[in-house]
């Protein structure tokens, strides 16, 4: 099953979409029956990524913004004409995809996991793109 | 197939969770006779990861928890009150999972590489959970 | 469905392998008629990694890879006796492996997208499997 959703993003940030996987997931299992799948969520974006992370305080995504930022800074001698290199550069770094097993119709998240789609060069129209099989 | 184990993890540290990966390929296999497959090895853990490195030299694993302590350091910006985002940090660069393609009963490892449990948070009771299909 | 290639790798750099997983994709499809699918590129190295980024200017690439030195360098404190713990470390943070979801015979990869096989430690003859179920 392929579900295709639009988000809309601010500057730099990561938006929870947990819940458009758990509802994929469900419906995967309401039309197959299927006892186990595999749950990818893919960002068809070069400068936004897919992570797993906390999903209680939201100061662990504000530092994790900070982090990457201190990190993977803007650099003089990057080449790149739109002056997103930075961006590019967490993209590859997070990762396009995360994985998540399903058991019937439950994500196995851990109880403090959520789903982001990092935005690290918005604010953008983005899709993203639910696999289960 | 899913199959869920637990381990002790160390403060900090790389353990090493092949052994599982290939006895649960063998099962499925035997279970299965399906010529190929896809394991995903997945933590549930915000504050650790999964990774596939180096499985000779141990001095690989203590070069590489050292440049991460370096590359993604606690920083007295952070706010998070349980004041672990370092921890964070390294469980979203990492990744919260590993994909490794099976043929018949057998991994399709390098003949180098190897599957880490990554416990940057400990020590843990922590959870492993092993999908294939 | 596997298919392993072979590739000879620069000393560092990200070498296009997009066409082969397209390749693999339209293959699988006319094999199979599976409506959709989930296609993982692998790396069986350890100082080697896949990524997906910009296909278009390749000044991206050459960002990414003098950013990745200045990210994660060589350090005087590293034990591992080959020298190359920077490369086995970039390898970690980039990751073995993508995941691309598969309609028909078409790769979901976005319009600016590619599949890079990313040397750290070459020049080498390396293998590269791609995976299709």
């Amino acid at each position: 099953m392929i579900q295709t959703f639009s988000l809309n993003t601010p500057a730099e940030g990561f938006i929870d979409i947990t819940a458009a996987a758990r509802k994929a997931a469900l419906e995967f299992y309401e039309q197959t029956g299927q006892e186990d799948a595999l749950c990818t969520v893919y960002c068809p974006h070069t400068t936004a990524a897919i992570t797993i992370n906390e999903n209680a305080d939201p100061d662990v995504q504000t530092d994790l913004l900070y982090a990457l930022k201190k990190t993977y800074p803007d650099r003089p001698e990057f080449r790149h004409c739109e002056g997103n290199s930075a961006a590019h550069l967490k993209a590859s770094c997070i990762g396009s995809s995360v994985q998540v097993p399903v058991q019937r119709d439950t994500l196995l998240l851990g109880i403090w996991q959520g789903i982001y789609f990092c935005e690290f060069d918005g604010p953008r129209r983005r899709t993203c793109i639910i696999h289960i099989r």
